[in-house]
């Protein structure tokens, strides 16, 4: 079954959602907003398709490798920017964009 | 058909998810980001249940009065903080999102 | 942090979607397809609705209530089709229809 | 305004999300729903892509290169296996399939 072999893929993409969605929430409750909108910008962009993905790969879509490829190259923006930032949260969203998109190039 | 029915329906969601987008894109642009931190949230909720419900609809979902009930909710929450602030992509945003609050309203 | 307090809903969730996306995929491949025409149908509006909500939750919505309520009517809708069906898949899609209903009635 | 720039890409793309979700509708309520079942399967990957990257473009996503690149491939994934079938549905969907994916390659 489809989302069987993707086991470790759809588990890293649910906990790249989960880190950029905290991400987000948090940074719109930082005291210096203006610093933080590239992040917020890019933990919605990041949050989404990793949703998207993790759903299309449950449902068996035959895009994997193009779904796959566009998400890394989504994550690693994300990583970027958030890596730049010393909240906690924010480390803490990059590592999980770092691991996804690395999880994502080797689907 | 479905999508056929709703076509007024349709096109107010669909302005209000660009209304909605395009005023958390002006929103993430401006210098005092604090300020509009709910606004950026709200905007995004909104977005995204517009957006939703719009693909629903034209897939001849079984849910039509649950889901616009729903978006309801969430466009006039959206409304009610957009008209706070005197941009004017925010007081545009407000008008889309009663006026899509006022079609769902009446599916 | 909301996605902490929902732990236990956004598991549920989760699964749920998975369970539909499954369904679905392994419906799209039964010989006799025109019996199972409603559940695909079901499949795609309850995976999409968990996958929403899902997300929701753990950018911090405001809008909890309403969407686990509107989920649990599309959750129990998907499970009551599913159930009538002997494949594992559905009787396994059902289960956890149910199952998210349930956690999203008590939310 | 990045929604006013992708002005035609975005009614391409919502002409297709609206097409590909018809006909979904329109296949599940066919006599002989088997032939179709690789028509189902690619209408909602098509309707979600293009529903994805619509919003996408309205709030002014860094990644539009990459997401029409992708989207183009999944439209004309879906026109192919509709232009196969007589249905109206079909064949309406395979135009706006191949459409879409025209405009977004230029895009």
């Amino acid at each position: 079954m489809a989302h069987q072999q993707h086991e470790e893929l759809i588990q890293a993409l649910h906990e790249c959602m989960t880190a950029c969605n905290h991400c987000y929430d948090a940074c719109l409750r930082e005291d210096n907003l203006n610093m933080m909108a590239n992040c917020v910008r890019l933990d919605r962009e990041c949050a989404d398709i990793c949703s998207y993905v993790e759903q299309a790969l449950t449902r068996g879509t035959p895009f994997v490798s193009e779904l796959t490829a566009l998400c890394a190259t989504i994550c690693e923006a994300c990583g970027e920017e958030c890596k730049k930032h010393e909240h906690d949260h924010c480390q803490k969203c990059a590592e999980a964009c770092f691991k996804c998109a690395e999880v994502c190039r080797a689907a």
